[in-house]
């Protein structure tokens, strides 16, 4: 019996990885779903370079099959941001709990997701790849605009007007968003279940110079409830 | 008599500046609308400098209160790209008239009409400006998707989705494509008028070393008929 086969290549997907605990868990979401993955990061000015790292070491230990990295500077010093991910603005600690319509925080960066996702559509249309994903959140998150799924569906319908390859007919993208409806309780469950090392990963907005993480910052305070929630600890460093 | 005035400061307008004859046209509307206008351009990795020299001369010789550069390489050596535009590919030289559906040519860059309204999205969040200007054209166009109207509308769905400023009500974002149904010709009737001076743009895809247009690539044809459609003659120079 003769199988007809189209192709015998996997699909290749895109995928945004900051370094921290969401996007790991993307990653790993992409690799057991089959795809070839693209890992693709973003050095846009951030006072800590530890999340840098991380994505390194995370897309090796998860199998992607290449990282890239794009300088874009986003900070005030380039005439953007006054954020405190990039510049000397004070991190947010010990923030109440965000509740059904948070207040955005001094860490929001000016059209950040719609830029890191432009970036990886044409990325992705380079790479022959019809499917971008990214770890957006909007359970567990701190009240940012572009991580809610009114957000990413508009952006789909802008990468499939946008682009030679979905205008020409070779595809259709599909932008995904496997955890936006994850508590970080969930999201830490999934990877674990897929073999995420988390120690690898740095969530923290203020970390000390060791890269210790703070343990106050919004970031800090989501991964370490989620922890709790899964019912194991984090396997960072806190100081 | 008092009048009531909610604010003494004109609106702030971002407008994508590339050096051309068409995003110089749009500065000179923008500016003639009464906006304070932030110019913005990129340094993307596209083989000629010219265009970026042009920027600085149109944006100094309109008026704009200031003028940005941000560098995103989108070449090929990025990982980006293989266009005509970043990369060693020849440019398309005395192509057939564009009809209804021109084919999309080697000079297409990947997304990245929605890579720079991205990153101007950014940029206007941070100026405190709503309105963001591009010299998009549909009608005397090259055939790329990231031209048409639908795709000018999505992006402006988007920006109302995607900011902190468009979300917490400070106003709604207005993307600008005051060329998208004009001829050539007019765009240039309507840049003279406006007082633009062409001699200070640059369109040509492949110049020599000197910056002198080829004359034959899609972008100097349309510029040339366009000149002529209009009754007068183009003042850059042509090898």
């Amino acid at each position: 019996m003769v199988w007809e086969m189209t192709s015998g290549e996997k699909d290749r997907a895109v995928v945004l990885l900051s370094g921290g605990l969401d996007s790991a868990t993307v990653l790993a979401i992409a690799q057991d779903r089959g795809f070839l993955c693209h890992a693709l990061s973003f050095d846009y000015g951030q006072r800590h370079r530890f999340e840098l790292d991380s994505a390194r070491l995370v897309a090796q230990s998860l199998g992607a099959i290449d990282h890239r990295v794009v300088r874009l500077d986003l900070s005030a010093a380039a005439g953007f941001g006054h954020s405190a991910l990039t510049d000397e603005i004070e991190v947010p600690k010990d923030r109440p709990e965000t509740g059904e319509t948070p207040e955005i925080p001094a860490t929001y960066v000016p059209a950040r997701n719609t830029i890191f996702l432009s970036v990886a559509l044409g990325y992705a249309e380079t790479v022959g790849s019809f499917d971008i994903f990214l770890g957006v959140n909007a359970v567990d998150y701190s009240g940012y605009p572009d991580c809610r799924p009114e957000f990413v569906e508009a952006f789909e319908k802008l990468a499939n007007l946008a682009t030679a390859a979905a205008t020409q007919g070779e595809g259709r993208f599909k932008i995904h968003a496997p955890l936006i409806e994850m508590s970080k309780g969930q999201i830490i469950r999934t990877g674990l279940a897929l073999g995420v090392d988390y120690s690898l990963t740095h969530s923290c907005y203020d970390p000390d110079e060791t890269g210790a993480a703070c343990g106050r910052c919004d970031a800090c305070r989501l991964r370490l409830a989620g922890f709790t929630d899964a019912g194991t600890s984090d396997p960072v460093k806190y100081r």
